[in-house]
């Protein structure tokens, strides 16, 4: 045999940029990591879709159930006639499209911190990525963030909004001041939208500004099991993000699931406003205490910052309670952050309950 | 605004490694060209399936249930413990995922004519794709390859077995002069291996040889809709190749589907044997014409060479008569041949009546 094994391996070492983290996810450890719905998706969802599965062809390609939930995707939206959604598998292959579209050499600017994923997938194609600095508050200076944009001039910025890691909003006024100073695509990650104060702020902003593309998924709403994800903007802009995409990329169940959300979306709201009281009732419940900084959350998970106590041993006394709790190592803006999920209601009482008590000791 | 939308798109034009063909294949006038099983899934799986949804968690990205999958898979495969399974959204996104893990510069050798995805998604990824051509009967001649292989050198040798588009099945003595000669690594694209003679004859070389990588996929064999594929090989060359792919890329529904393919295999392959049978029978009946070859196939659908007809008309009056017939325009090595799909008994019934019909005129 001409092969050998361990020289092939050698010339191709495991990727340092990989995107598929399936196996970090899946680490037991990991609980609580992903920011899903507490809740399965509403009865209602779930009786239509079993109705619907005898009217599957389940031996066709998806073809047809695509083209008419695009349409029926862009009219939700209200879109533009100029513009068009482009499905994907969940949010995070859109990332990586975006980037593989500008290709090996493009600048990008995110903010630091945001999603994590924005620089693996840069890595991935090879995209020259700079970060700005969020304020100490975590907010964007618009005019320290338009000189930066002046100076680099990017093919892209992308930032998260509601933001992760620190579940910031910006409001749309900021948005738009990047859409106007932006030489390139601007794609603000709205994957935590539905629970933000106005959830649709600037989607509405898409009409005026040709270089918004905005990034939506269904995950964190109850259906992260489909991976379904898609990208609003302008037609030919999203033609050639959509071009490196494998064909047939969105399967024709996930489809229709989706469409039933969209067809349902007043029950998916009923669980939305339901996380977001219960959000805001553990904000209060964790604010009062000498040093801790708790952030307002346009997310379904609550920043907290802990100045003058040993962050570290606190979050391994609340994560040995059973909370799910994440501690921001790492990143010096986060520094003595912690994350609590906005769960289920007896474990968001366990949160603030053992919060408090991990505090008093 | 600083943006330019017309300056923007002329620097970033419509990509030409564009693998993205849901429009192309969305185009009503494709009918026929996607080799889709003629029936739907078994009722066994469909029943089962409306059962167990009542069991899924949707707010719940996958995880469990994809690992549970892929030790059923391998033991279903009864791969050795060194190989593993890499589940991806059909086969062409692991066509692409393996083009994009060699990267650009790597050489690839592929079969002339052979799938025409090799083409696009090395030209997507920068391979340099070299092609060997088949002998005039379809069939590969190990000595002549064995020498463009030894001059080459590829990292990758694809090809499909059965063989997309001449269906032919090539022979795992074949399949393994490459393997003894190739001094990377071997793909075979076995999506339409169910149909061959002997569909598990290749895979059981994988113990021998850690070169080889196997694609495998259920959209030929009723479950298109799902785009479920995988690919089966050494477990650190897996690994590689993963690496590359987007985080959790195979939803739980299709997870959860292609567990019930495997779990009622037996149903599936009672429609395999039908459409072998039906196959076999419309070989048969299409033989017997001066002039006409008929290719031996170990697909779901059949090859016919027209010598001294005028092939071009032959084939608009079948597609007139409503006959699901794809004319191989284009390629010197398939001149004057048609391709039937094996499909219902009715439109089979139809396909070999106008067949005579139109040669007799």
């Amino acid at each position: 045999m001409e092969f050998s094994l361990d020289e092939f391996l050698e010339r191709h070492p495991p990727a340092d940029a990989r995107t598929n983290l399936d196996s970090i996810f899946s680490d037991p450890g990991r609980t609580g990591t992903l920011m899903e719905m507490p809740c399965n998706l509403p009865d209602p969802i779930i009786d239509d879709l079993k109705r619907h599965l005898d009217r599957v062809d389940f031996n066709r390609y998806p073809v047809d159930g695509i083209a008419d939930l695009r349409a029926r995707t862009a009219a939700w939206l209200d879109l533009p006639d100029s513009h068009t959604v482009l499905f994907g598998v969940g949010a995070s292959e859109i990332i990586d499209l975006v980037m593989q579209y500008l290709g090996a050499g493009a600048r990008a600017l995110t903010l630091d911190p945001d999603f994590f994923m924005y620089r693996l997938a840069a890595r991935k194609y090879g995209i020259d990525l700079d970060t700005h600095p969020l304020a100490a508050d975590f907010a964007i200076d618009p005019i320290g963030l338009g000189r930066h944009i002046a100076a680099f001039r990017p093919d892209l910025i992308v930032l998260s909004n509601p933001h992760n890691p620190t579940s910031t909003w910006f409001r749309p006024e900021v948005i738009e001041s990047i859409l106007e100073q932006a030489p390139g695509l601007v794609l603000i990650d709205e994957v935590y939208a539905p629970f933000a104060p106005q959830p649709d702020a600037c989607a509405a902003l898409m009409g005026r500004y040709p270089n918004l593309i905005i990034l939506r998924s269904f995950s964190k709403l109850g259906a992260a099991a489909i991976r379904f994800g898609f990208l609003a903007g302008q037609g030919d802009v999203l033609d050639g993000i959509g071009a490196w995409q494998t064909t047939f990329a969105v399967n024709s169940i996930s489809a229709m699931i989706a469409g039933l959300i969209i067809l349902h979306y007043d029950e998916i709201e009923k669980n939305v406003t339901r996380l977001t009281e219960a959000r805001d009732s553990m904000i209060r419940e964790l604010s009062g205490w000498r040093g801790v900084t708790v952030y307002p959350s346009g997310t379904n998970f609550i920043v907290v910052r802990l100045d003058g106590y040993d962050t570290r041993t606190i979050h391994e006394r609340l994560v040995t309670e059973g909370v799910k709790a994440v501690l921001y190592a790492g990143d010096p803006a986060l520094e003595n952050c912690l994350r609590f999920s906005v769960d289920t209601p007896d474990s968001n009482s366990l949160a603030v309950e053992q919060f408090g008590l991990t505090l008093s000791c």
